[in-house]
């Protein structure tokens, strides 16, 4: 194990729930991972601790020391200040700087990055995934929220002061849709799963004829952000309304980054991306068309995020400076 | 004139109607400036021979030889690839790849840097300016259209490729208003000085008691951006609503670029800033209330543009590399 290019690093993806721990060898490949229940309400220091020792025993149990380890990355929800690994704001896990980076090394005495989660998931893709090969990538992730994260030249851009790069956060609308940060008509307010869900009960609610009611068990609480897509294709006026609403929401926001960061590559992550090209064909056709100066300027494609499961381990592990990766 | 402090810079903005040239020394002082006619009927060869004779006779005139002069910078309007000083695209003067640098250097034989001209503006403010001694600036400069620049660590942020940073086409809202750029609702084509003398023209059509016509000599050719804002100071309703209007589009603009790039502050140019604290006061307010995570994140300070007339000038020349200023 003395070879540098057989050196691992750790990667952490600190959730509300869970934690999952990955060990990332050559290549970002997966040599061993696991996962410990997160137990939000406990103080921090317990938490980093279960974190940390949980971490070193994957090390150990798959024959590495530490000295094996160039380093553990971690990607936490929230506002991150990188430069100190200091978590300053975390509404998931109710974190008010927490020094993550300091507690870790306890456990855990190697280097220590920590990175907002979707800043990873966008480096991950570009390591290892949908954005390899990629100087400059733009990530968005559709989940309860919308989260984002910009890769310039390689390495995650973070703006001037911690608390930017919030693209969930860019006004796209003016229907007065309040959003989770307090301001109206975010991107996040018409672009996460949970907007896409909500639309489609108040949809299900106005068309008792709809083939939502049929793909929901007659009960709204089994709404999901895939019923709409089937409503669609199975030819349902509501489903297709919904659809159609929805790209022409995403498709604004992600027109906005092409026009600010005209990134090589728009990579989406989260788990409405298994719509695959029913997403991606419509919003690549409505860039080519809206996208300032289409018709001479580079036009970024919009591509579907290939980290998965591992998404959050390997955005993580991709803190990690690796010389053989760079 | 050996001494390397003492060194002089041109700096020439390039503009729709006219040229204007400058001779900068030393803390971006300006020595000596002219201006000429662009002409931009006229092949590009000429445009770029009159602009390279008249900085070469200017430097000659002023006593300083070309070895005196550390570059040339040039702010041109349009879509520029910085990297070869190619004009990819420019509507203001049509031009359509057009190698400026390379021709330049044929009159001006010192290195010669081309940038977009508000982004030029942008790090003008940031060497010499309402935005000096800060690393990271938001620019947007309010005139015909909205023109955008973003300083990251001191340096133009220009995106991954040419055509990025294109802040004036940001989608603010939903409302349908065509923009310039063929996409609707950008915030160009609401928080233009163009766009609020439209609002004002539309708004005194539908009310012939307000102060607007009396403001305009009863012709609406006469309406520019200042109208409403004195009619606003004068006690006139319509004037209130236009200018409450104007700010609250600014406001969703400024507060999408907080939330993006969480810059140390934003710089806004163009005439309609001579408001100063009628658009900074409320600025400030809204960013304070709107921002991503407001009450624990850093929260820019909006300000007025400094560099006034000789913006363009100190801007383009801002773009040659001066050691004493780095």
């Amino acid at each position: 194990m003395s070879d540098n290019k057989n050196k691992v690093v750790v990667g952490i993806d600190l959730g509300g729930t869970g934690i999952k721990i990955g060990i990332v060898g050559k290549d970002y490949g997966l040599i061993a991972q696991t996962s410990i229940p997160t137990g939000a309400q406990r103080p921090y220091e317990e938490i980093i601790a279960d974190m940390g020792k949980t971490a070193a025993a994957l090390l150990e149990e798959n024959g590495f020391e530490i000295k094996d380890c160039l380093g553990a990355g971690v990607g936490s929800p929230g506002t991150v200040d990188s430069s100190t690994g200091v978590v300053l704001y975390s509404n998931n896990i109710r974190w008010d700087n927490v020094p993550l980076a300091e507690e870790l090394r306890k456990y855990l005495p190697v280097p220590v990055y920590v990175n907002n989660d979707a800043n990873c998931a966008a480096l991950g893709e570009v390591v290892k995934g949908a954005a390899k090969g990629c100087r400059n990538a733009a990530f968005l992730t559709l989940g309860t929220g919308v989260g984002g994260g910009i890769v310039i030249d390689g390495k995650i851009f973070e703006g001037g002061h911690p608390g930017g790069v919030e693209l969930g956060h860019i006004r796209i609308r003016s229907d007065g849709r309040t959003c989770t940060c307090g301001r109206a008509d975010c991107l996040e307010a018409y672009a996460s799963a949970s907007a896409l869900i909500d639309d489609a009960k108040k949809m299900a609610e106005h068309h008792p004829e709809s083939k939502l009611w049929e793909l929901c068990g007659h009960d709204l609480e089994n709404m999901n952000a895939k019923i709409p897509f089937d409503a669609a294709e199975a030819g349902d006026a509501c489903g297709k309304t919904l659809v159609e609403n929805y790209i022409e929401y995403l498709a604004d926001g992600i027109t906005d980054l092409a026009n600010i960061f005209r990134p090589d590559i728009i990579v989406l992550g989260g788990g409405i991306c298994a719509q695959g090209k029913k997403l991606t064909d419509p919003l690549n056709q409505y860039l080519k068309e809206n996208c300032f100066g289409a018709s001479i300027a580079y036009v970024p494609q919009v591509v579907i995020a290939q980290n998965g499961n591992d998404a959050g381990i390997i955005g993580a592990a991709s803190l990690v400076p690796r010389k053989e990766n760079q």
